[in-house]
């Protein structure tokens, strides 16, 4: 068969576009495109987890017609059985002659590979096409499933020196309403947000999503003495949102009772050096519930430890353009920091972006070696 | 005369160019442009203190062409024997029949108005076409005539998380070239650099114009006890670029006759109430000088001094977009800072501009009203 580097990389694209359409967690989001020469014959995504693999969806849609045609999926076709039938028997059973994938799957708990199978049974298989769009789209899975952690986005919203709040510890608002909306959509983009129990105690935030559309996230507070206020909203709201508080075995039972019967969830973690809720066991906790994405939205201790652990993957900062300085409080990050600028953890390839009269900047941090 | 609004500010703003292509401190930047309809008969710019003023310029280029011609001036002519004529004498020898003017005079000292002076001699005046760009082209000479105080930029360079240095007080670098080129560009735009003691010890800089073409501004240490190093880069090179210290009562004798001996020029200003270098005393000391723009590089804690007196005009920011947040040390800006971010001082109309990997926003600061 004729292979057009061309067209595949177009029809990759539009499977990859197709991914993006689902909320599988704590799946990978998949897209699927059938397809002979340039006329596309069904479309598939991986809606939610349980639901029909993308490759399913579009070899349904195309129906008898899949038979002869191309198949391009954005990561390597299942080759197990999972809570539905292995993908490559359908993939072989519909009679496609190709299949042009995006990436292999990482997965190390999967005993064999799509691909080799699909070979085998005498289908030609293209490995590689878009392969790093289609490797960043399921990063965060990829990250759950190989290393048992979720990936971890961290957000500050902070003043041109570095601050998120006053000396009186007013912080509404530092940035305006356009990063606003914007932090609503990193949240409906994830699958927890998660902060220190002294945000609840200072802000008595609410976490939800609200100036966009979109699922609230499971709401996570770190509290190691389940110091939370049964008035608080998050704690009022728990009926409505699932809540998970994680603290540690110092906690007394009576709040822990008390905080279960209004309807959070408490997790009793391990204990840092420091008496804290040691972070690596907080967020085993939260990926063994099946959460792969956590959005950390502060206070400066958590987002400190966070960074001094090396567990945060994405960083995303708000910037008003002011000045708020309170001597001898701790900036955005309480951290002892790097010894030089180059030790420091930085934004690899950073995207500035104008909000309102803010700036944003985002990516994927990067730790220098020691 | 009929009147042409769009012909008026097309001539205006090719009289503000020209005007930027001055360097008269303390005078204001002034550009002339003398023209019959749309034909350019000559055109002119203050060029330095001393030097002809624009409108002279333009009237000598445009020669006996100007008679019954339009002058378009960015300021209102002068119409007091300083260094030079009376420019409005000069306008009405000519002969020219109208004169557009950007912006008035605002200089108290100024005794007679030139704007009623040529309407008592018969000439048209059009006042305030591209007034708000004509103001601001002079806003720094206008508060220099007006409050006896240098036009203040603050320019900070710092983290994410507002740090302009590590634990180890390492420093290089936090921005990139090019944010280091803009910096270079901003000295190169301004009388003077100004510095506190505590940079000069941590950093030892030369705080010339390297990057980019242009003169190097003069350099300013406030240093009340006279501590700078006669090893110092500033102190060294003194001699070829002039140095300023400005310091206190207190600072020791043998130290000034040490540094004045190698070059540097020290000025004893009043002290502050934590026996620092009063700023208000020491900035008004460089006016006196004829310095009308100053451009403050640090450290916080001078930074800090300069927004609690609310005393910087503008804000000029680089960000890098990396993390440094020593715990337990002052970010970029060492002061106690406002109540609500709604007091704090902000960057009216922040201008966000990509500097490399950086980020760069500058404008006007305002200080509400407590």
């Amino acid at each position: 068969m004729a292979v057009n580097a061309d067209l595949d990389a177009k029809m990759m694209a539009r499977a990859l576009a197709e991914a993006r359409l689902g909320r599988p967690s704590p799946n990978p989001n998949v897209g699927a495109v059938v397809a002979l020469q340039d006329q596309i014959l069904g479309v598939g995504h991986h809606e939610r987890a349980g639901s029909d693999h993308a490759e399913i969806v579009a070899l349904r849609a195309a129906a008898d017609s899949a038979k002869g045609a191309t198949l391009y999926v954005t990561l390597e076709p299942c080759n197990h059985q999972g809570r539905t039938a292995p993908c490559v028997d359908a993939i072989i059973k519909a009679g496609v002659a190709r299949v042009v994938v995006g990436c292999r799957d990482p997965n190390p708990h999967v005993e064999g590979h799509g691909i080799e199978r699909l070979q085998q049974s005498g289908v030609e298989v293209t490995l590689g096409v878009r392969k790093d769009e289609a490797r960043a789209l399921i990063e965060p899975w990829v990250k759950h499933v190989t290393t048992g952690l979720p990936y971890i986005i961290v957000k500050l919203a902070v003043s041109l020196d570095g601050r998120i709040a006053t000396r009186t510890r007013a912080s509404k608002w530092i940035t305006g309403p356009e990063a606003r909306a914007k932090v609503h959509e990193l949240r409906a983009a994830c699958d927890a947000v998660c902060v220190g129990v002294g945000t609840v105690v200072a802000d008595d935030p609410l976490l939800t999503v609200r100036d966009v559309e979109g699922a609230n996230p499971v709401r996570v507070v770190l509290d190691s003495k389940l110091r939370i206020a049964a008035g608080s909203k998050l704690v009022t709201t728990a009926p409505e949102t699932p809540t998970i508080i994680l603290t540690t075995a110092e906690a007394p039972e009576a709040n822990e009772r008390q905080l279960t019967a209004v309807g959070c969830e408490v997790i009793r973690c391990a204990r840092s050096n420091e008496g804290r809720v040691d972070v690596q066991s907080a967020f085993r906790a939260l990926a063994q519930r099946g959460i792969v994405t956590v959005l950390v939205e502060g206070g400066a201790e958590l987002t400190g430890s966070m960074l001094a652990a090396r567990m945060a993957d994405e960083l995303h900062v708000f910037i008003g353009p002011l000045l708020l300085g309170p001597r001898g409080r701790p900036g955005a990050v309480d951290w002892a920091g790097p010894d030089e600028p180059t030790d420091a953890p930085k934004i690899v390839d950073p995207k500035w972006e104008l909000c309102g009269r803010d700036a944003y900047v985002h990516g994927v941090l990067a730790y220098p070696s020691r």
